[in-house]
C-alpha cells in the first residue's frame, strides 16, 4: 500500500486477492430497480416471478453488476485513480434473491504498464460476486486503467 | 410476429435489426446512480471530473448498461419470455455525459435452437448504444434464451 492508501500499478501482483464488504439485498430493492431499469414481470413481482425462468423473484443481472461495482468502489480495490474499465464480461450463474447478502472476492489477473503511456498501464481483475451461502451469482472480469505511482 | 406481438425463436433471423426508443440522460441522473452504485468523483461532481480521465462528468458505465436494458425491455425487443440472459460482454468507447440522447440499436447475431429443451433456443444479440451524434457510448452482446413458439 501506498502512504495514500491507494493502490497503484506498482501494487499490484498478479495472483493479489481482496475481498469487499458485504451488501444485504431485499425485494423493495429488487423491485425499485427493476422499476427504472429492468421492467420485467421476473424482477416486479414476486407472484408472477414463481411461474417464470427464475421460479420467484430474481434481482436484474444489471442490479447485481451495479451493487458489486458499489463494494469493489467503497471496500474493495482503492486504485488511485479510481475503478474505471473499457470493457467488461459477466455471467450471472443463478439469480440474486431477495434476503441474499452478496460480498465480492477478487482476484488480480494481470498487470502490464502501457508501452506508449509512462503514467499508467493495465490491470486485469476477476470478480466474483457470491451470496450469503457461498455460491457465485456473479462473475465479473474487467481489464482497469491504473494510474503508476508519481516519481519520489 | 407473432399474434400476441411477442417474438418467438421462430421470429428471429441473422441479420435482423430493431431500434429502441431513447432516453434523455441528465447530470441528476448521472448524480444519483452514481451515489447509490458507483461512487466515484468522476461520476458525481462536474468539477472533480474536470480532472479526471473522463475530462468532465461521465455517467458509470452501468449506469448506461441499465439504461441500455430498460430500452431493451420497453421498446426493443420483446421476446414472449421476456429478455434473460445469462452473460455478457459490455464495451464502453465513449462516456455517456449529461444532455446525451441515448438510442439502442439492435441486431440478431445468431440463433438456434436447444437440442435437449424443445421448448426453447438461444438469440445472440449485439446492441450499441449510440447518442444524439451517433456516437457509440455502449456495444452489449449477450446471448439470450428465447422461448419456441408453442404448437397451435
Amino acid at each position: 500500500m501506498s502512504q495514500d492508501q491507494h493502490l497503484y500499478l506498482e501494487d499490484l501482483v498478479v495472483g493479489q486477492t481482496f475481498i469487499t464488504g458485504s451488501h444485504a439485498i431485499n425485494a423493495m430493492q429488487i423491485i425499485e430497480f427493476a422499476r427504472q431499469f429492468d421492467p420485467q414481470p421476473f424482477h416486479l413481482d414476486p407472484e408472477e416471478a414463481r411461474h417464470s425462468l427464475f421460479n420467484g423473484l430474481a434481482a436484474s443481472g444489471w442490479h447485481t453488476a451495479s451493487i458489486t461495482m458499489r463494494l469493489l468502489v467503497e471496500s474493495g480495490f482503492a486504485l488511485a485513480g479510481g475503478i474505471i474499465g473499457s470493457e467488461a464480461t459477466l455471467k450471472w450463474p443463478r439469480p440474486t434473491r431477495a434476503g441474499d447478502i452478496l460480498t465480492v472476492f477478487g482476484e488480480v489477473i494481470d498487470v502490464r504498464p502501457s508501452r506508449s503511456r509512462p503514467d499508467r498501464g493495465w490491470a486485469e481483475i476477476r470478480a466474483e460476486t457470491r451470496n450469503q451461502n457461498d455460491q457465485v451469482v456473479q462473475i465479473f472480469t474487467s481489464t482497469l486503467v491504473v494510474q503508476r505511482r508519481p516519481a519520489a
